[in-house]
């Protein structure tokens, strides 16, 4: 009973919440994080929370104790880098069983250290309980600054859509645990993306800026709105498209998918498969408007930023496809309708 | 291996802090919150994390849905109280059985919406996910006018130590559901504190305030110190005494302990005990300068405020008692040194 998206409403509904964008709370509760605070000249504080739970959301298995507490407070601030906000500290509720309070809190200490120091993050509070799984409960909280965030529903009809990275290949690696093939020496190395994600919080940071001197419309950030890949492609892409209002076309043949070995290939992996429904990728998916696409660079600080589609009018769309949000054109020029099917913990039938 | 304490010490240890009172973060991790942001002019917020759990942190067979949406809030917020901070959101991670996410969920919902109204609290942010038991993780927040919040660290030889309200309610309520007494019909009314805790964010609020006008030294809030009495009054009044430097010498005949009927006294129920080592009252144990008691109420909107003993200095008190931080005066004048035994998840036996 009830998919994720279901409960996530009944408590919005149930709970008092504030009408956005008055007083205090600048962006409430629907996009990656909420904003609060800050007169004109304050930095927003931006807050986001998150769980990561043994066997639900990592394979304890294969996760050394320092991917464990490396990949816990990347993924919480994964959600600041979408926000375009500067991360800056964290709460950490810490649930631990018996045997993990010695070697393995202080491995997984050490990878979450290292996480810290990478974005710049202390953490300034929290608590701890034994309980019979691990699980790591974050709030992060980042600054933006002159109150500038990378909101969901800032798409419009005719901006261009833009990822980061390749995609595809957190869910390569995960599938490579679940189908036992990770031993394999020629394929490890395809793990390390699941246990250890790169985020983009310099990427996100950008994209919030007004970027550079020939950016027609001051005062507004680079891109038009962002969000970043946890669920993967077909769904996160769908959550911009419904908090904006508009449809979305994207072309198979322009999305930076990930690089399967032809082993693998033959095993049945289908990179489109995994670059449009793979999870943890923690690449962001923006949109820009037309009059910033001219100038804008295939890519920054070493990350490719590919264009594979543009926003279109949600009317038009609507008429031929009746759920889905996004058209998919394939290799011969044919449009599909792409249905999220991205993760949902209250559907999914396997562990993750 | 490890108590609690020395677990949260590792944390502090291995992972990046920040320097207190610098730049952005004014009190880091120590506190029962911390506080950032916030120029003279803006209001500071007070963050906090809290964890509820499941056969944890409560007996699930006797907690109606609702008992344990209003207790994860108030538990959590009660921190936000003993840093006199007004309580202002929260961001909730909610992991949930699959048999949960129906009615159980709505009555949950429903219990901490009540709580959350009494409290002014919006909901901002969060994350669900599926697991095998309960578990409510929150991040609340409150502002701190003028940046004034009351501090562990602040107590100082000579002032006086007050409590509010009764001591050890709580821990009552909890026995007897452990012993199975809980269904007797005289003594089930004794069960409320320990499943509906009330908080004192009202009170919280005025002993950070600057008080009457009579008050002399302005600038100054009226506690000097504060904390909840969450783990227990041994427990806690030793965290300010260790915050502060000092030490504490309290009477046995004046903390307001509950009150045991005769029934549960012949089964060997103990007042003092149940006052001194109980945790989970959410009363505020906070200290006074001299100065300033002469004009102290006896009580506050409806909530006693008890002077039960006072601080001193910790140098005299060392060379008598080891380890323990507060002599206890008993019934004829002698003094014993009271060693805290309040809650430790790491060293606890039994479930709670």
């Amino acid at each position: 009973l009830g998919s994720e998206a279901e409960i996530i409403e009944r408590i919005w509904k149930r709970l008092p919440i504030c009408p956005t964008r008055r007083g205090w709370l600048s962006l409430g509760p629907g996009d990656d994080a909420a904003v609060i605070g800050g007169g004109p000249r304050a930095a927003n504080w931006v807050l986001s929370s998150d769980a990561f739970i043994q066997d639900i959301h990592f394979v304890s298995e294969v996760f050394a104790p320092e991917d464990v507490g490396y990949k816990a407070l990347a993924r919480a601030t994964s959600d600041l880098a979408a926000m375009g906000a500067v991360p800056t500290f964290f709460l950490m509720n810490l649930v631990l069983p018996d045997g993990k309070t010695g070697r393995w809190l202080d491995g997984m200490l050490t990878g979450m250290a290292r996480a810290a120091r990478e974005f710049g993050m202390v953490i300034i509070g929290g608590d701890v309980a034994k309980a019979g799984a691990i699980a790591i409960h974050l709030t992060v909280g980042g600054s933006a600054l002159h109150g500038r965030v990378l909101e969901r529903s800032g798409a419009r009809p005719e901006d261009g859509i833009y990822v980061s990275g390749r995609l595809g290949e957190a869910q390569l690696g995960l599938e490579l645990v679940l189908r036992r093939l990770h031993k394999t020496a020629a394929w490890r190395r395809l793990v390390a993306p699941y246990l250890r994600p790169k985020i983009q919080t310099v990427l996100g940071r950008w994209l919030a800026s007004e970027g550079s001197r020939q950016a027609r419309r001051p005062g507004s950030a680079i891109a038009s709105a962002a969000i970043d890949t946890s669920d993967g492609l077909s769904s996160d892409l769908s959550h911009i498209c419904e908090a904006s209002g508009v449809g979305a076309r994207i072309w198979a043949d322009r999305i930076p998918a990930v690089r399967v070995p032809d082993g693998l290939l033959r095993k049945g992996f289908n990179p489109l498969e995994l670059a449009l429904h793979g999870g943890e990728d923690y690449q962001l998916v923006f949109t820009v408007r037309r009059a910033m696409e001219w100038s804008f660079p295939k890519s920054r600080g070493g990350v490719a930023l590919t264009r594979i589609g543009e926003v279109v009018d949600v009317r038009n769309f609507a008429r031929r496809h009746t759920k889905a949000r996004i058209e998919l054109i394939d290799a011969v020029g044919r449009g599909w309708p792409l249905v999220a099917k991205g993760w949902d913990h209250f559907r999914a039938a396997d562990g993750r």
